[in-house]
């Protein structure tokens, strides 16, 4: 078995078109160029982090099933990798059955494009631990939802990315507030909501999780040391590698992400997000692509989430991935409006030692956006977090 | 202190314009492009390795004093960053005058565009160590030369890249040969050769030495691990990390590199090669920017040598540089004839443990030329090299 890869810009291109163009396809862009990949970024917007490194883009709404054939049809590229969940995905399942090779399967992409596909293939086709949960169309429904699943619990759209629209019941008074707000952050202002009952968790992981070709071109699967993170709001501030974890916990983590990446199929690298309690896991959702608290991974391991989930597409082998050490993440922010961000870093914060920044190359900032990301290894977690922290801190975004 | 960044494709971008574009360039370009920098690309020939990364590019010959001019007069960069030897450096000279930051300076790119600026600068004006050597203008000069270096000796072009033009004198036999080999060599097919004695060293290395800037922005100087490498007929073939050597000869070989580096000035890694033999050590050749040898880095060192370039240039301090094991870099080389090469990768040579491959995206192969590399840690130096080769020979070039 071989595995043919062609050169960039020639007739014998390997060519695969990302669909959405943050900082997380933009090293996956780089990772793919420096195996000779030909790279197409689409995103809604011009300039987008991926655009920035690919050959050529596209700028048009993801979610425009019209565009998005138009465009895979005139590109033909040999892989189809969606970043971001907002894709008009039963475009992507009919090009898949037309032959198109969508990263890791369309029905992966249709699966996670909002919380219900996942979390009942998880919960009720395969028999996973989940939170209890209720889906909800109407106010109607919250209410009976909220009122079946008990106080506190959470609520969220299906359809919205990280945290957004998302609030927890503590009281009857927070009921009709956590409607509005779902209902506002969710993507186009509607859709369903879910409401999950509290799980008592100590902390949660996200489980890097690559489905991948082995020598003889089998599939089999690797798991990433797991990633531990902090969020505020649903939105990831901070995350560290490896989470200190029971071996039970971890075999069981390895377990019910195996079941769920299993069931998707495909080639790729998945963020599957655990709640855990001493021995006790819990799903929570997944992402069939890299995942922003995975970040972490460009300064903790040999191959980062990004290297891993180009590999995995190419259909090249993994055989293991090196941790070089206890590392972290922490995200550096602008809040404001511009349209030419500026940093003024601190060199006192590159200057502990082990330590990396990015800068995603955002356009664009109106309210609150993630800019870039510090990072550390350290000879504990609470060091590297400390320096990552540091390093995040010491750079101040001027939006002006 | 703080160092101002700006974000690529707006109004405060911070840019970098590089002049040559291949495969070291595109690592130095990423790793910019990960910082938020913009990226402009110029080479002589259309999608170069560095171009199809950049934000743009311009094509034109690098010696055409004229168009440099423009190109730099019309974009602007914060930093001008020579990628090869052969640029019209009198222009680089000029547009330094006039304000214009060329990395590490201008004077740099022109004592090491050929072999006489560097040798003198090192042997006459700083007394370093260096092998014995004569230049000569004409075949006369030449046999002179010849006779008062005695043989072995030898004879390169002042002017060429790599091993091109360079042969040894080991009889009367080889005299004439040697000079028509130096002059077809060279860049330009003409010029002055360098004959140089034959030192008896045990074994040659590249000194990664970076000058950067540390926490207070004052300038101080970094020193990699050495890497030891295999030339064969004067270009790299393979590379490895850390080069075992003795206390003392690892000492004068600082020494040594940070005289001429000093000397240069500026900010930026250089490559420094040296030939040791037991303690000794002689001054060879330097090159002002990332040396291909260093690519070992990409899979030894925390940051690369394109990563320690990329923070150089931009004035981050650099407060270590951390060698994550043994590792060994191998070339992958195309024979023959394509403007659309293709590659058939056997799974077994990344399936090895710690391995990597890098295929450079060079458009179109005319003769013989460096397409890609294999890269591998391993328990020793020796473990590293069998698989960096072996990953390397894993890549059939199919060039039709």
């Amino acid at each position: 078995m071989t595995i043919e890869l062609g050169t960039a810009t020639t007739a014998s291109q390997t060519k695969v078109l990302f669909l959405g163009s943050g900082e997380l396809g933009k090293e996956v862009c780089l990772e793919l160029m420096r195996l000779g990949v030909h790279v197409v970024a689409c995103d809604r917007y011009a300039n987008a982090p991926a655009m920035q490194v690919a050959h050529s883009s596209h700028v048009f709404p993801m979610m425009d099933a019209e565009k998005l054939r138009a465009v895979i049809e005139q590109e033909k590229p040999d892989f189809v990798v969606p970043e971001i969940e907002a894709i008009a995905t039963e475009t992507l399942l009919a090009l898949e059955k037309e032959g198109h090779h969508v990263i890791p399967t369309a029905r992966a992409a249709r699966l996670t494009m909002d919380r219900e596909g996942i979390r009942r293939l998880a919960a009720e086709e395969l028999g996973l631990p989940t939170s209890p949960y209720r889906f909800a169309d109407t106010e109607e429904e919250f209410r009976a939802a909220v009122e079946e699943i008990g106080m506190p619990c959470v609520v969220k759209p299906i359809m919205s990315s990280s945290g957004r629209g998302q609030s927890t019941i503590k009281s009857e008074d927070d009921v009709a507030k956590a409607w509005t707000i779902a209902r506002e952050g969710a993507r186009g202002g509607a859709g369903k909501v879910i409401v999950e009952g509290f799980i008592e968790f100590e902390y949660e992981i996200t489980l890097l999780t690559v489905r991948h070709l082995d020598a003889e071109g089998k599939p089999v699967t690797s798991f990433c040391p797991p990633v531990g993170h902090r969020q505020v709001d649903g939105d990831y501030h901070e995350s560290w590698q490896p989470q200190p974890m029971s071996e039970k916990a971890l075999a069981e983590a390895q377990r019910i992400a195996k079941a769920v990446t299993d069931d998707v199929g495909g080639r790729g690298l998945f963020g599957v997000e655990l709640f855990i309690s001493g021995d006790q896991v819990w799903f929570s959702e997944v992402s069939p692509r890299p995942h922003d608290t995975g970040m972490v991974t460009m300064i903790t391991q040999d191959l980062s989430e990004f290297a891993l989930h180009a590999r995995a597409i190419l259909g090249l082998p993994i055989p293991n991935i090196h941790l070089h050490g206890p590392g972290a993440s922490y995200v550096v922010l602008g809040h404001g409006k511009s349209d030419q961000p500026r940093f003024q870093v601190d060199p006192k914060g590159l200057a502990q030692p082990d330590t990396a920044l990015r800068l995603f190359g955002k356009p664009t900032v109106d309210g609150e956006r993630r800019l870039g990301v510090g990072l550390a290894r350290g000879a504990s977690i609470d060091e590297a977090k400390a320096k990552a922290r540091a390093v995040a801190e010491s750079v101040t975004v001027i939006l002006e």
